[in-house]
């Protein structure tokens, strides 16, 4: 078995797609939370100065999407040829076209533009967008690419209550039912279920 | 021959990564350039309502990282196995980290807080980020990753007057020669050297 240390921040955010994908995968690896204090003195090591690090026997993996990526075709949740692998990198993508949008305005330092920007958003960007994530769920069988389970429904599952945080509307399970449905069909996959009983609860 | 049809905007930006890989594969391709004025017709046909949309055969694909990535993959541009694939996206996505920090400030409504923003980029930020991709080519014997030509340099090599732009900062030719040699090597690859000649002239 290898030694794989997986480091990120103690929340979801970038990081959990990852953690179900190795929990998932079933080689064991140690979740390791750093803390905001504890950072400064990890980040010069790091390849980009930034978390989530993969680190499999020293050798070390950044970037969250790749390593989703590398661990989906490592546990054979990749697609069947190029034609699904692209299905797959596609709505991941779009995915996180969503999230930056709305990550771009949680983190907008002035409060008043914060607030502008938030009330446009919701009116004119974020129900669109949303639709048509909902619709792709729908064509796919409850699942975000190819009509079966592969990495990006652990993306999707991993990055969803960050999602919800980040476009600060906490009803979104309610309005969009097939989204909280799919986080659910990942987290109760028998090795995702049996770590994330154990793993530090998080909001987002 | 499949019939290829790649449709974006008369820039380079997000879709001139995966023009170089159409021109490399040698397949032939329409270059459909739409202008502003005829985007509003196309747009509600497209996947995400926005461009790049490549159609093969009548295939849409949409997305940009991932039609690179899959004509990446078509064309003989990937890495040899799971490891050089991850470090190719791995890079790629740094890159893209790159670009989307420095477009957040360029497409910046607020000119106070844009000129602000700017400047603390530039002054805290943007150096450091610069230097690392430096380091990377360097290491890569002047790639973006595993050491030789990859899918990822044509992301490079494409994009790369678009972060230019987006950097606001047009001496990063000379500041750093290892990337205007990078985007020189794949514009002066025969098949891409022969597409390029022809095609319309941006500035970015
Ligand atoms: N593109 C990177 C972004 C990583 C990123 O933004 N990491 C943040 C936390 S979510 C971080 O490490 N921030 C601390 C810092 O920059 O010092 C990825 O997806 O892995
Ligand atoms: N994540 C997408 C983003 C595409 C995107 O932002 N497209 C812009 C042009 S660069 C667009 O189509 N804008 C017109 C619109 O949204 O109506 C990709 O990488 O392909």
């Amino acid at each position: 078995m290898p030694n794989i240390v997986f480091n990120y921040f103690p929340v979801k955010a970038l990081g959990e797609p990852s953690r179900l994908l190795l929990a998932y995968g079933g080689e064991g690896f140690e979740d390791k939370r750093i803390s905001p204090d504890n950072w400064p003195a990890y980040k010069p090591s790091t390849p980009f100065g930034q978390m989530p690090v993969m680190d499999i026997d020293g050798k070390q993996y950044a970037q969250s999407y790749a390593i989703a990526r590398y661990l989906g075709r490592k546990y054979g949740l990749a697609g069947a040829d190029i034609e699904e692998d692209f299905q797959i990198d596609q709505n991941v993508e779009y995915l996180n076209d969503i999230r930056a949008k709305a990550a771009s305005v949680h983190y907008e330092p002035d409060a008043d533009y914060k607030d502008k920007k938030q009330a446009e958003n919701s009116k004119n960007v974020y129900p669109a967008m949303l639709e048509k994530l909902d619709a792709i769920l729908k064509a796919n069988n409850g699942h975000l690419a190819c009509g079966k389970l592969t990495w990006g429904d652990f993306v999707f599952a991993g990055i969803y209550a960050y999602l919800k945080t980040m476009l600060q509307t906490p009803d979104l399970d309610a309005q969009y039912p097939s989204f909280k449905k799919l986080e659910e069909k990942v987290y109760s996959l028998p090795k995702v279920k049996a770590w994330a009983d154990t793993a530090p609860k998080c909001d987002f």
